[in-house]
């Protein structure tokens, strides 16, 4: 078997050379959301097309197909094998689309962005119509490249979450939608009225950027394998398994923006930063899907950071770095304030209780978009009336309405229903973990090790060694379960509003 | 000529590939030196040679060489012609060069710098010495591949300052040490005693930085095609004509550090900002040579920012950013503090009058070595011997002597020349800038801009279009001349000291 042995070594040498153009990248992707003087970003954007095109000609060429060939099925290295997987995946797909329209659809994307851009400044959807449209078709036509079995949009969502279709999510998210709409009726009827606003005073900045950092420490956010910047929109992103850096944006008459921002980025880095570091080179050295990932971030930031019993003791933290304001404040009121259930329109600025149902709203008009139900030109009415009927409110124009999201203008569908997805992973991650770490005990120690070790064993390690659907299973012994986020939502939320 | 138009077209493209790999291992680069977490370095360092390698591929190519052949004295595009002469320029450079010579090299290299710091650290010479021999080696062996007239030296002269000569720089470097050796002495007699005493005050980073970016916006340093960030050892890098950043280092107990330093990576920035954008992409996009590089960081460094008439009308500005102890401080007092002459051991921290001599040590040195006159072991001590013969200061270890800069350890030599140079550039382009342009007048406006011009007409805007020796010849019509820089230090010290 010394041919394989060298088959192998010469696979791994190719990987590495394609995942140093991918570090490149990443670290350029970085650099242009943080760092890159406005002058600079055309020439840069030049950079970034050559090697994206060189990288993406590595991962189709006649070479990877005779790695994959010649070690599919015959390697016994159960990483090298899952590689191939990967990479086959990625042939496939990528050789499925002919070159010339792929090429016009990366074209078309980046255009897209930029009118998006402005048809949002404006709130005027027309200026975006007709590129949401071609935007729509390619997504219809490499669905039907890749192929599905039951739904054309299973070919997307496949893409963010393999294994999951439109039959999974049809079954739960109905159930979840009832269950919110019922939680958020009585929410509304309730006597207890919490208000926002005894969190409103200016925090300045540098404090809660130290509170911020000092939280996701305890966390085991790792300095010396990452750092922590500003942005507009936040982000984690993976330069390397040692480079993991997250953003944030600050807002000074809001800490809420920051702080909890910094907490559901580091979840995500968290993740990047205990993969298994025999993976680095590979493209297993990722998280495994857009919902596991979402499930880690989505831990950190609301069955953690928005918890009674953290907030109980760690309010003496909040205070020795928040304005001398807060002393004043009670810590129930600020429990209650920063748990405040009030239907909106934004999605990223929505509680964790109306947040699932924007997602919903996404979903359904995406997959009856690509399914040829609806047509694009009716998107705006048609999004507004179901904000109506999910949330009860309805946005005054497209900019808080349809405009709001740039994934479509990116071409991106299959996309949103990973972030409902993840949080009903992170419920049910978090029921099992209770079973076995005393969780109130660990906040209520300062040192958060003991959870973050519970998720490295069970599903950070593996990166993409496992697939999202596996890793549900080996954890919590079922699948995909609503019923711990509805049951994790009802009680919190009982408790608060007393109901 | 239908088949020119189409091979410049496929060599312009070829060069646009090769710069988006420039382009990205630059990023990298500034990433190392300023953000990169520790952790992250290791695998950076193989990103960095992976794409390193590609790019040195791609230069020392057979197609490179058949856009050579069919370029060469062919095109009628003058960008194309000259880019062609530096790409031949670099391939032949590179081809004269075993590969694994080469390697053995760069492998080198990045281990001696890593045993430097720790002998630097330690102070001890001996752990480095083997090394410095072999990087020594290497220097001459490539000197003979490369080729010279009269002395070995010579090639790797050729490196940096294209045209420069040993003879050359015997010429005028006995008359310039003797010219400043006569003038230290009488500093040293003289009955004024101007004291750094005054400048000690605490003066906080953020006011430090807010002044200096005043001053470099008034030269025409642009921060929408640049940045300003903090790193240990300041530089500056051009990651596209757009995109040209700068960093520094903060001494809040001594702000001449920062300040002084940003000014110097401005005068550098705003050679590379305002080079001409048709080069962008090729490989004339740089500025033409290191000294003449030099030239721009130090006329701006001390030629404005130590000048009189700059402190006389902005002592003003100072004093709003500075701590409220300045307003105590007499103007005159505070010009003879900025311009204190006093021998001292370390080339960076050198006033601008011994400066010159720091380099005048290295450059004997490292020409006997590479001439095979005198061994690596016995370095330290003839460094001791000539820096108490140039400058009456004897280094007690060699951590403060001959271990205090990277160059050799990075296998540099021929480098260090540059550096005074472009001391005497400056002074020749000073002397021939104030002939048409009213200096103390346009620095008494507070706007550099006729000054930044003047050096973009007749300098930047040229990239490597024209070769450093007839950029100095079209400036001021004449050659290298020392006399300019041995006039304004005399003027001026005169002035100080009273002789």
């Amino acid at each position: 078997m010394g041919n394989i042995k060298e088959m192998e070594d010469a696979f791994l040498e190719y990987l590495n050379e394609q995942n140093a153009l991918r570090e490149a990248i990443t670290l350029i992707h970085w650099d242009l959301r943080t760092n890159i003087p406005k002058k600079g970003v055309e020439q840069r954007s030049e950079v970034v097309g050559y090697l994206s095109q060189k990288l993406h000609q590595m991962q189709v060429s006649d070479q990877m197909k005779h790695f994959i060939d010649e070690l599919n099925g015959k390697t016994e290295n159960e990483i090298i094998q899952k590689s191939v997987e990967e990479c086959l995946e990625t042939y496939e797909k990528n050789r499925k689309i002919p070159e010339a329209e792929y090429k016009e659809f990366v074209m078309l994307q980046s255009k897209s962005e930029a009118v998006w851009q402005e048809a949002r400044e404006k709130a005027d959807f027309s200026l975006f119509q007709p590129y949401l449209e071609k935007l729509v078709d390619f997504n219809k036509k490499f669905a039907n490249y890749w192929g599905y079995e039951e739904n054309i949009y299973d070919a997307l969502l496949n893409n963010y979450e393999p294994g999951v279709t439109v039959k999974t999510l049809d079954d739960v998210f109905p159930k979840v939608r009832q269950a919110l709409t019922d939680l958020l009726q009585k929410i509304q009827q309730s006597q207890v009225k919490p208000s926002t606003d005894l969190l409103q005073t200016t925090f300045p900045k540098k404090d809660q950027e130290a509170l911020s950092i000092e939280v996701i420490k305890r966390m085991g956010y790792d300095f010396d394998a990452g750092r922590l910047d500003d942005t507009i929109h936040p982000f984690e992103i993976t330069i390397n398994l040692n480079d993991v850096r997250i953003t944030t944006r600050y807002d000074e008459e809001d800490f809420r923006t920051a702080v909890f921002g910094i907490i559901h980025e580091a979840g995500h880095a968290l993740y990047e930063q205990n993969i298994n570091k025999d993976l680095e080179g590979t493209p297993l050295a990722t998280g495994t899907s857009m919902g596991i990932h979402e499930s880690q971030s989505l831990f950190w930031e609301n069955f953690l950071g928005r918890n009674k019993e953290f907030w109980e003791s760690h309010f003496e933290l909040f205070k020795e770095h928040a304005p001398s304001y807060f002393n004043e404040v009670d810590l129930k009121d600020f429990y209650h304030a920063v748990n405040v259930v009030q239907p909106s329109l934004i999605r990223i600025e929505a509680d964790e209780l109306t947040y699932p149902l924007h997602i919903m709203v996404r979903y359904e008009l995406e997959k009856a978009l690509i399914n040829g139900e609806i047509e694009v030109k009716d998107l705006p009415q048609l999004w507004n009336e179901k904000m109506e009927q999910y949330l009860g409110v309805k946005p005054s124009n497209d900019r808080e309405g349809v405009l709001q999201d740039i994934h479509w203008a990116g071409g991106d569908f299959g996309y949103f229903p990973s972030y409902a997805l993840g949080y009903m992973y992170a419920a049910q991650f978090n029921n099992k973990l209770r079973e076995t770490v005393d969780v109130d005990e660990v906040i209520r120690s300062g040192d958060f090790s003991a959870i973050r070790e519970w998720f490295t064993n069970h599903i950070h390690q593996y990166g993409k060694m496992k697939k999202p659907l596996e890793i549900i299973k080996d954890v919590t012994g079922e699948g995909l379960n609503p019923d711990y986020l509805i049951q994790y939502l009802t009680e919190k939320y009982k408790d608060i509003y007393k109901f």
